[in-house]
């Protein structure tokens, strides 16, 4: 059970805060994904390995409330990914599936800009522009990845169905279709020729 | 089906732009709620008789992405209560069960201040109080209504189960257990002399 689920009242209803400019919580002790967490994930692993010896920087953090796991309950909280780069890849969330695949999350961006990659496992994929205001569905079917493009946090508040759960091994093996990365000081969106077809 | 249903491609993903500051959509038509469709709910009859007759305010109005009804799948939208009163109970929308009463609600507060007024078919009631930054988490079983007690539209981001459904006719028939009120220049919460048990 996720540690902030005993803080809240999932049966009568409750508050909590979330900043509309930062996404930082009241309430909740966010999660926090350092590089060091992200073995592997990035293509240029030998500037990974030096910027994780460096300073080890945070990559994205969320804040979840931790809703009970039942169909009739939905999961939400914060995300935020903060700006920078590995090698020229801009940081990103590990992504992931549903375990229950065919349940969708909603994602309301609050600041910062980016893209959430998504893509599905017959191999359909896009990256939906993230930008302050702007909400992003993420339909069933498909795994999903925050990536900040920008030079301020990209913040984004998420809901989805509290049962569909988190498969975070399909990407971790396979990795993702798609890196976004800045060439010639452009954002680009290319293959990954790391990515496995099983 | 919604009118807004067949702008988006709820297969493949997409992105649709909410105000931070007003909730107004850039794609979404909204449904708008003036005092003449809400006959009847408000206490002071004569009041709303004659305010409809002056002027028929907004009381609110929503935009909704028309999400295929599906339990897979995520409604989702805005919603904006003007600041008023009719008589002196403020300005609130509808209210309603899901028609599948197992399924929950998050809204998140984008701005202005009133209460989100909830209660379920036992008897058990809170107001819980909404500002910019809150999410009310609106649980399983429990009618809601959101309340403007501020001088400012009070603006929400909505999401819930796409097959809930809506039921207004319980609320419509029976009315809320409370109404929320202002009394010597305060905020106050009351029972509803008109609440119907059966």
């Amino acid at each position: 059970m996720n540690i902030n689920t005993n803080k809240f009242n999932w049966k009568q209803g409750f508050t909590v805060g979330f900043c509309l400019q930062t996404g930082m919580s009241d309430k909740v002790i966010s999660t926090k994904r350092n590089l060091s967490d992200m073995r592997g994930m990035y293509f240029d692993e030998a500037a990974a390995e030096k910027l994780t010896a460096e300073c080890n920087p945070l990559i994205y953090e969320f804040f979840e409330t931790g809703a009970p796991e039942k169909d009739s309950d939905l999961a939400f909280g914060t995300s935020i990914t903060y700006p920078g780069k590995v090698g020229n890849e801009f940081f990103m969330t590990k992504g992931h599936f549903h375990t229950i695949l065919e349940t969708a999350e909603v994602y309301y961006c609050l600041g910062g800009c980016g893209y959430m990659l998504i893509e599905n496992p017959e191999g359909d994929w896009s990256a939906q522009k993230l930008a302050a205001g702007t909400v992003v569905y993420v339909p069933p079917r498909y795994a999903h990845r925050s990536v900040n493009t920008g030079d301020t946090p990209l913040v984004t508040l998420f809901c989805f169905r509290a049962d569909a759960g988190h498969d975070y091994g399909t990407i971790e093996t396979k990795g993702y279709r798609k890196l976004i990365v800045e060439q010639d000081a452009r954002v680009k969106i290319i293959d990954n020729p790391k990515w496995k077809k099983k």
